[in-house]
């Protein structure tokens, strides 16, 4: 599965707005320009309106008057911020996207108990990896969100990538809960998670997926490494969804699939009242361009 | 770098002996001939002389005379772990081989009291990588032993990955103690390790080689990502050593590295009196000769 058949599934979409935080930022700029080339969706660009005029007119002055772009005037990044959040409440959008604003500042604005875009539920990191030599999807939760989560967010986390790979097309995802080992082992809190987390899965309290682990990284995704070590399993070989135990390895793992085994990504925050688009200026505008159909995706399901 | 490198610098080091646990092992016997004919070391089988001497003939019956091959029997695995471990102390090998007898058994033996290989330190996985597109080899540690170290213990697995890293010709080897960023985050016990490890090689405490952390792995490995966060560090982009947290993240990078990114491996034990080659039935030929001549140049040393 190639990341380029998500541009095309969001463009087929009903039309999906999308709400920025702060878009006074040249790269932002690029990747909404982009989007709406490639004809993902409408935005909402609240921020400076002088400076967002300025950068559209440099950066693509062909969309100055395209009814794709709406530009709302914010005074500062944490009043484009609320606003933003606002629009996605009240349902003038239906996705966010960070632009030249802090992480903090968005998280703090989404997670705000009167206007928030809170739905009770954990919010997570969700990474779709298109791998070289892999036909599928690899996702990858939660690499940059959750530090070290308990069960119960586990659960959360499991269920949040669940619905993101749901809403791109892989209907019964198949999770491996990543321990270092696949048995076992109570000196080893990833493995007695996986062994729950398992569990939940065959008493409904998971739904929509097959949960089978704890699983090496190994044996979850290659079928020669999961028969070697004898283990019967339905997801073993086959995971969609790699649920990582902590963030560093998450992290580790996210990076070495990009800057190891050249990988393509595109990611969101799950668990909101809407996907949340939080790319960093270290990634490239294409995957940009992906994380932002992986939301629009999303969000129309 | 490549790992091919290492086999030509074990045939030019001065004869290096393996003591075999339990050689009874097609596979095992099919790594010590190809040993054996790349002219790495002479190597000491224990285990049943019968089985041993069977599989000999039938997987290499040139070897079956061959002066670099000495059979020495033992009437099960955890004898033929014990003489092993025994040879190794008493300086009639200087590195150890797992064969055909489990790792807990061997372990036992390398850690008993009275003639163990015990030097005091803490014993450590140091996988080298040669991955695709990477000049230089990637040194993970720990990938396998330890479960979630303390300081004391990472300080310990930084120290013996430094001396593998020596021992193959990298004299001041660049550590990269990893976490899921780049900044000290009292929430994050990976980052306040990370920084302590760096000032105790300042001090002196972790000697022969530059620590520099925390640090996430793209910053790691990539001069753009770390010149994209501003990073000012000597370490940052030229890491030879990716000092993980946790096995989980050790573990899930290494497989990734072999997976995803199609990486070479060659690994030991370290932190014993001598080097422990511990291959798994998982592992290819091409990775348990790779990690013979790992354990030969790091016993050479």
């Amino acid at each position: 599965m190639k990341l380029e058949a998500l541009l095309e599934k969001a463009t087929q979409l009903e039309r999906t707005t999308v709400a920025v935080a702060a878009a006074e930022d040249a790269e932002v700029i690029e990747a909404v320009s982009l989007a709406v080339e490639k004809n993902l969706g409408r935005f909402l660009l609240f921020g400076n309106e002088v400076k967002t005029k300025q950068l559209l007119q440099e950066h693509a002055p062909i969309l100055m008057d395209n009814e794709a772009i709406k530009i709302v005037h914010a005074n500062s990044s944490a009043e484009a911020a609320e606003l933003a959040v606002k629009a996605v409440r009240n349902n003038e959008a239906n996705a966010l996207m960070k632009g030249h604003v802090p992480t903090a500042v968005i998280l703090k604005a989404v997670l705000n108990k009167e206007w928030g875009l809170r739905t009770g539920n954990v919010l997570s990191h969700v990474a779709v990896f298109e791998v070289p030599g892999y036909d599928r999807f690899t996702i990858v939760t939660d690499a940059a969100m959750n530090i070290a989560p308990d069960l119960e967010q586990k659960a959360q986390i499991a269920n949040n990538a669940v619905n993101i790979a749901r809403a791109i097309g892989i209907d019964t995802p198949k999770v491996a809960p990543i321990a270092a080992v696949e048995v076992v082992n109570p000196a080893m809190q990833a493995t007695l998670d996986a062994a729950a987390l398992t569990q939940m899965n065959k008493r409904g309290q998971i739904p929509n997926c097959i949960i089978d682990g704890p699983l090496a990284l190994d044996n979850a995704v290659s079928v020669e490494a999961a028969e070697h070590k004898g283990i019967k399993s339905d997801v073993a070989g086959h995971a969609d969804i790699l649920l990582v135990p902590n963030i560093e390895t998450g992290n580790a793992l996210y990076k070495s699939l990009i800057y190891f085994a050249k990988a393509k990504v595109g990611a969101v925050i799950a668990g909101a009242k809407a996907p949340i688009v939080l790319t960093s200026r270290a990634d490239s505008a294409e995957s940009k361009l992906y994380s932002l159909a992986l939301a629009i995706c999303s969000a129309s399901k």
